[in-house]
């Protein structure tokens, strides 16, 4: 086991603020005499199950202290996605059946251990002690904070200010998530720095309900490949860690050339020296373009095998790069669901992709056509065609479906 | 039973506001066409169990109703008195135990039943719905409010704005006031103009949760006798229903010349032209002090017997009034619990109220001594004296017992 100092060097990388250094030395002191593993807490909302490279960036961390010993407790925040929001304004907060819930958080647990050393994670679901609470505790709860802190947050305050409705549960909620750190007595809570304020709340509530306050680790927020906004699936600016590996290095190339170093850093595990030499070569004016392909390649390994890789390095040599995919490809909208290859040739002859059915033909048997990078063979005529599929004719044109 | 509107008549008249007079003629009808009484509720805190004449205007308000053939529903609070204040900062929210509570409760029940038709009257304690809410009763009861709808209160606007904090829990206890109008769905609620804003959102949360709207009544506030503050305990400006005659009597004339007409109003059950009658004297020129006496009067007979009233009458008379009682009635401390009559003369002597023991046993053959306005008989001699016991010796001399 490695000493506090050598520990407490390495949690802190790469992180944008600790609060606090003094007490979680204490505590890896405490960890390290005593030969216990200190709890490191992460909160997931249930009702959004995909897991992206901005969740990675938390999670990659939480993978590097187990690695250091120490134990991972994740909370599924099941007892607020089975309520949903009672005024129904919230789209986010649909009440959840308990099935869908379940469903969901089986579907998180097969996306973390991608990162997670399962052996020492324990995941547990929220609504085991939330619901039990009595309205005698949840005045007492609600009595450790006040109305005006609770309108310190800087959403809040915005909503009060602008007279956009704050619903009076909506002051619960971050206390729920402040009493989850009670109940599993986190040593350590984790989360973007969007997070500042209910994480400090569960430092707060800890201390007023007597259990040692967790130290709070702010991870930076990773932009999505918009570049602009914080990484988000309703967004559509993610990229999921369950993503094919050809539209994982696909996304990767499309982040933006400012991003690249960001991204380096927070969602690959290259060494720092590694990553020194990527922002070297950038400045010494080498093509943004091949240190993105090889950001592509970090990331995507990370999350699919050697194989898995190789195909989608080719598929997008073959699609999107050397021969130089246009980004405007022209739209063939098929309204019928069951269309196959057989029935657009007519519409390439329409359009001019192709002289006729017989030189269409003949090209497939030059291996001249291909479907999102694959050769079609002739007995593929028959094969339905769907959404998104990208169709190459010849060298240079490129139609995709629209269904 | 009388007709809606012969009773819409009766119950808004001295009400300072009604909300809404078109619901409660509706709901009139709807009872009268039915039989079936209306529900009115009150709520009451079980921390300070004195009632004063400020309950006083509301209780006899229910009286009324109850004559109309209404049905009153007491709510005692016990739930939020268990609870007290978990901050502690609130002098008048410590918690109760199970049976300061239930005692607190009887001594209420034995003073509203000197107003209220015990017949008619159902006391409830509000722990028995409250106790059992569930997190998730209570995100949906919190749901049906906002934060600026809380901080619109007078009380919670005035310490935001000056930076004092409001626990968050405090946003809570209106809800439950409200909550118990769902529970008992209450057609009407009555309080003071002071609780506008709890017994409004009521109203908000029965149709929030499905319940019929309550009529609000709002009873205008009485000051207290010091002529500035709203009656309170707290304040000892109060005159409790349940203080001996005498001391109802003497707060009654201590009551300032300009409240005489309110008093009047909502302390008594006079006849709207018997009132209008004393305005008029008053107007007139007849002494203030003349009128009071009859206010006095009234009241006094309100909560006790003729005969009490007669002595609490002669009471004044001679402490206070004719023979003009100095305010600064020399004291007599006593040290010992059992000392008698027989045992202070010595002192008396020595503070040359008497001669001798012999003139004071004469005084008290020629009726020359009294005890609290009564005359005292050689036979008395042995009667122990208590605290506050007022001795009169001759025409003049007074002497106040302290133990």
């Amino acid at each position: 086991m490695l000493t506090p100092k050598e520990q407490i060097k390495i949690i802190c990388k790469g992180v944008h603020q600790c609060v606090n250094q003094e007490e979680l030395l204490v505590k890896l002191k405490k960890s390290y005499d005593k030969k216990e593993p200190l709890t490191i807490k992460l909160g997931l909302d249930p009702s959004a199950p995909d897991i992206h490279l901005g969740h990675a960036v938390v999670l990659r961390k939480i993978r590097q202290m187990q690695e250091l010993g120490h134990q991972a407790v994740i909370i599924i925040g099941d007892f607020t996605g089975k309520i949903g929001d009672p005024t129904g304004k919230s789209k986010g907060r649909i009440a959840l059946t308990d099935e869908k819930v379940k469903e969901n958080a089986h579907t998180y647990c097969e996306q973390i251990f991608k990162i997670l050393d399962k052996e020492k994670t324990i995941v547990r679901f929220n609504s085991d002690w939330l619901a039990k609470l009595t309205f005698e505790d949840i005045i007492k709860l609600a009595a450790t904070s006040t109305v005006a802190r609770m309108l310190e947050r800087e959403d809040f305050k915005n909503r009060y200010k602008n007279s956009v409705p704050i619903g009076l549960h909506e002051f619960l909620y971050p206390l729920m998530q402040a009493y989850d750190s009670v109940e599993v007595k986190a040593d350590i809570e984790l989360g973007g720095t969007d997070q500042t304020f209910n994480i400090l709340m569960g430092r707060t509530l800890q201390k007023a309900m007597g259990v040692e306050q967790q130290i709070a680790l702010f991870m930076p927020i990773l932009e999505g490949i918009d570049g602009v906004e914080k990484m988000s699936k309703s967004l559509g600016n993610y990229i999921g860690i369950s993503e094919p590996a050809e539209i994982m290095f696909k996304k990767v190339m499309e982040v933006p050339d400012n991003l690249i170093m960001k991204y380096f850093e927070l969602a690959t595990d290259e060494h720092p020296n590694e990553i020194d030499k990527v922002q070297e070569e950038l400045s010494n004016g080498t093509n943004p373009r091949d240190i993105k392909f090889r950001l592509a390649k970090v990331i995507t390994s990370l999350y699919h095998t050697e194989d898995e890789l190789q195909k989608a390095i080719s598929y997008y040599e073959m699609a999107f790069s050397k021969k130089a995919i246009p980004h405007d490809i022209p739209i063939l909208l098929l309204e019928d669901e069951k269309d196959i290859l057989r029935d657009i040739i007519s519409k390439l002859i329409e359009m001019d992709y192709v002289k006729s059915k017989s030189e269409f033909i003949r090209l497939i048997k030059q291996g001249g056509i291909q479907i999102n990078g694959e050769k079609i063979e002739e007995d593929e005529l028959n094969r339905v065609l769907i959404n998104e599929d990208v169709i190459k004719i010849g060298k240079k044109k490129f139609i995709k479906i629209n269904k």
